[in-house]
């Protein structure tokens, strides 16, 4: 009898928001909800990462409602999302009630699968939500974000997992959100996790296809035990995406492992989402093939184009290669954080700063924050002289705390704040909607009423695209936190942004 | 110690020729090859399969020339060429006497390795071949053409594997030209092929890229024991393509296998080509993504394309479904042959004029010669009413022989013809290049002079290209054999076209 493999079906979260920057409205995911019902997946991720900011800032969309609207049309189907821990959908810490309350209501308005995450893999900033699921009664899974550096090892990530274990969760994920995760770690990691923690222990693999070598992974990973994988429908997959979920089913063709994916259920996702994906040409990556150097410099692709348009700004798009190689460097000295979201940019714009103004001159307030340990814990110790630079310039001393102890309660503030907007309608789903994004909420309540906005165009009418830049703006999330900086220094003034990628 | 996995670059033959129509000049490869040499390679596929018709057709560049050229330049490479068997690189059969000539000429132009292949599998086309290769002290790397059918088994391909053992080669390639091969069947072939002929047979195996699930079959099939891969370089991969080559070899990082590739060269022609290839875009092909449906249909998606266009012209386009569904048929009743140029072309057009007109109305002289036994033999019985039709419309027999033992010796008229025409020097490569392509070279010889053309057009000149065409005529080599036909019945005119897709 072969092991059935599971799967995750990613199209309706990460798929899209890897490869046409999370702009698909729900409209154009609503015919193919049938078919994804009845493929046979273990879940559907379809909520959370960037789609909760996406849906507020650019589809004029109630994201609650676009979780009920699942709920209703995928009845047999776990939902998933992806949440950032201690951060919520949001890019700062919240308070522990705001936490709770956020996952109470999400459960409440049906999701299942709760794949929890902290940037830099510090556990205690996804313990408060990992409780919270398991109050609800959800499917906690504990998320480890793989990467690569001197002090990351197997044995790093098995206790990582044994804590996530401990604290109850269901299911283990390893992230590998940069397509770093080459076959021979796979099949380590998920098999030593499993001598670890216990074979009926569930493991989960999501890894990106962008260095093209991971659908290899995840077949090592399922050699090794994995139980289930995350993969998106062809017609939206690969380049900063994901592995073709037909090509996993067909991988596995006579081997020991099975999926139970109905394949005339694929096709007609495939084609559906085949004619809807030219719909949204503007905002899709013009990533299609694959990218190895990622291995050596770990930054995503995104992250290099966000780096070569901060050198722009500054005259000094000749400078890209002094960047890249100080990114590690950086990265070391911040006690090698993996890179994403937020840490990717932090340390990437950290490093554009001292390449163009010297090392250290000048610290990013989220550099000082992340170096005095205002984000969380890293794995690696952090470079005590860039320590002293940062108290010195961010005037507050480090700590070791986990970051949220130091919030005072702050629901009552916000749901106040939230009640005083025009169109705000006083649900504690829309309070928590201003408290992950005090910026965009307000407008967005507003406007509400209006329904939401399809961005997608009909390519027939749509003039034919110019050939792809290099280095466009491709493969990411809504640019949400960009900050400007003038920063002066020898009485030049230079302009440096801040922007997420992912 | 790690096992070294030996690669094959595909970049200056298979890989232009999968994703830019084989246009690619000689020009803009001769600065990569520097890189290329010193890179580590195996060998360098630079020659043959559909290239020598591109050169003369649309390059007006002498195929001879850049052989002797591309030996020059990349002084420490195997050269290494695809060869037609008994077809060399044209589209009929040759007598033995031509085939001799061809590979001696081709020899003492430089080339090493010859990987000779029938469309068929029928062993009796490649012999005279690869007889002439040991003659003339070269590699001969006898070929098995991967495909699947009721018929076709691990044991075929490795009774297959030791006939060409017993003819001296001295390496066995699984060819897999429409990316068909799965991880399993990759692991099992390569493996009983070492178990029957010895561990010391060096297995070669060449996969494409268009299903997404063969750089899996590569890792499995590098288990087995196989001795080297074909990849090409990422910036001309991928889609109908190829593997990147980057992606091998960071695939293989902490397994038991490692290359000897030289990762700072890869990177020089990686960025090389990235730059080359936005110059064709015009003959770049749509399908970047992948094909999982070939698994069913068995029809690669070129010739899936070139059915599409048959029917528009018949304005029954709507009627693809059926033809597709037809296929499989058709293939049968001709006793599964792989689906390869010829046979792919062959098949799917028996199938639109079954289709349209009925069953088996009226044959195309083409298929009447695979049912008659004029391509050679197939594994399966072909369906003996369908050889009765074939040979009434025919009016001929049907044979059991080598095609070429009907042969008479040609060489010599084939000289005094090629000798006759403006611009032939006399030699026996252009008498070759003659006996191949009767139809081309005379133009070819007369503007000779003038010197290649390259059909690369700087993209920023260019204007920007209209948004893909679904079907469009992508991943194919030179069409270079279209036949017209009107076809009568009952009145009605029907016009069909037969054109090669690779």
């Amino acid at each position: 009898m072969p092991k059935t493999i599971e799967v995750t079906e990613l199209i309706l979260r990460d798929a899209h928001q890897s490869l046409m920057a999370t702009r698909m409205a729900m409209e154009d995911m609503v015919p193919a909800c049938e078919d994804i019902d009845n493929a046979g997946y273990w879940s559907v991720e379809c909520w959370g990462g960037a789609t909760f900011d996406s849906c507020i800032r650019f589809l004029n969309e109630d994201p609650w409602e676009r979780l009920r609207t699942f709920r209703k049309l995928l009845p047999k189907s776990r939902l998933q999302m992806l949440l950032r821990g201690q951060n919520l959908l949001g890019y700062r810490h919240y308070e522990d009630t705001v936490v709770d309350r956020f996952v109470e209501k999400a459960a409440e308005n049906g999701m299942d699968v709760f794949r929890t995450f902290d940037a830099l893999n510090d556990i205690r900033n996804v313990r408060q939500a990992i409780k919270a699921v398991k109050r609800a009664g959800k499917h906690a899974q504990g998320t480890i974000c793989y990467t690569v550096s001197p002090l990351h090892t197997v044995t790093g990530y098995v206790e990582m997992a044994e804590q996530l274990v401990d604290l109850g969760c269901q299911s283990i994920c390893i992230k590998d959100m940069a397509a770093l995760l080459k076959p021979q770690p796979a099949y380590d990691i998920v098999r030593a996790i499993k001598e670890a923690c216990g074979e009926e222990i569930r493991i989960h693999v999501h890894v990106h296809a962008t260095t093209g070598v991971t659908l290899v992974s995840l077949m090592k990973a399922i050699e090794a035990g994995a139980d289930c994988v995350d993969t998106a429908i062809s017609s939206l997959s690969l380049g900063p995406g994901h592995n073709p979920t037909e090509s996993l089913v067909e991988m596995l063709e006579g081997t020991p492992y099975i999926t139970r994916l109905d394949k005339s259920r694929l096709v007609k996702i495939k084609d559906y989402f085949a004619k809807i994906r030219p719909r949204y040409q503007e905002f899709l990556s013009n990533i299609t093939g694959v990218e190895t150097e990622i291995f050596d410099s770990q930054i995503p692709g995104g992250m290099i184009s966000n780096m070569e348009s901060q050198l722009k700004q500054q005259g000094a798009a000749h400078r890209i290669k002094e960047v890249l190689a100080e990114v590690p460097n950086v990265r070391k000295d911040a006690g090698y954080p993996p890179l994403v979201t937020p840490s990717s940019q932090i340390v990437g714009t950290q490093a554009v700063f001292n390449v163009m103004m010297g090392r250290y001159k000048v610290l990013t307030g989220e550099f000082a924050d992340l170096m005095l340990g205002y984000y969380g814990a890293t794995l690696g110790p952090r470079d005590n002289e860039v320590v002293q630079l940062a108290a010195k310039q961010a005037k507050k001393d480090s700590i070791t705390r986990r970051p949220a102890d130091l919030l005072k309660p702050e629901w009552e503030e916000l749901r106040s704040s939230a009640l005083s907007l025009k169109g705000c309608n006083g649900s504690d789903e829309d309070v928590l909607t201003y408290a992950m994004f005090p910026q965009v909420a307000p407008k967005f309540f507003s406007t509400r009423d209006e329904g939401p906005k399809n961005l997608g165009k009909d390519p027939a009418a749509a003039k034919p695209a110019a050939p792809a830049a290099p280095g466009a703006d491709a493969g990411k999330g809504p640019v949400t936190t960009t900050i400007s900086y003038d920063v002066k220094l020898n009485g030049k003034t230079h302009k440096v942004t801040v922007a997420p990628s992912a």
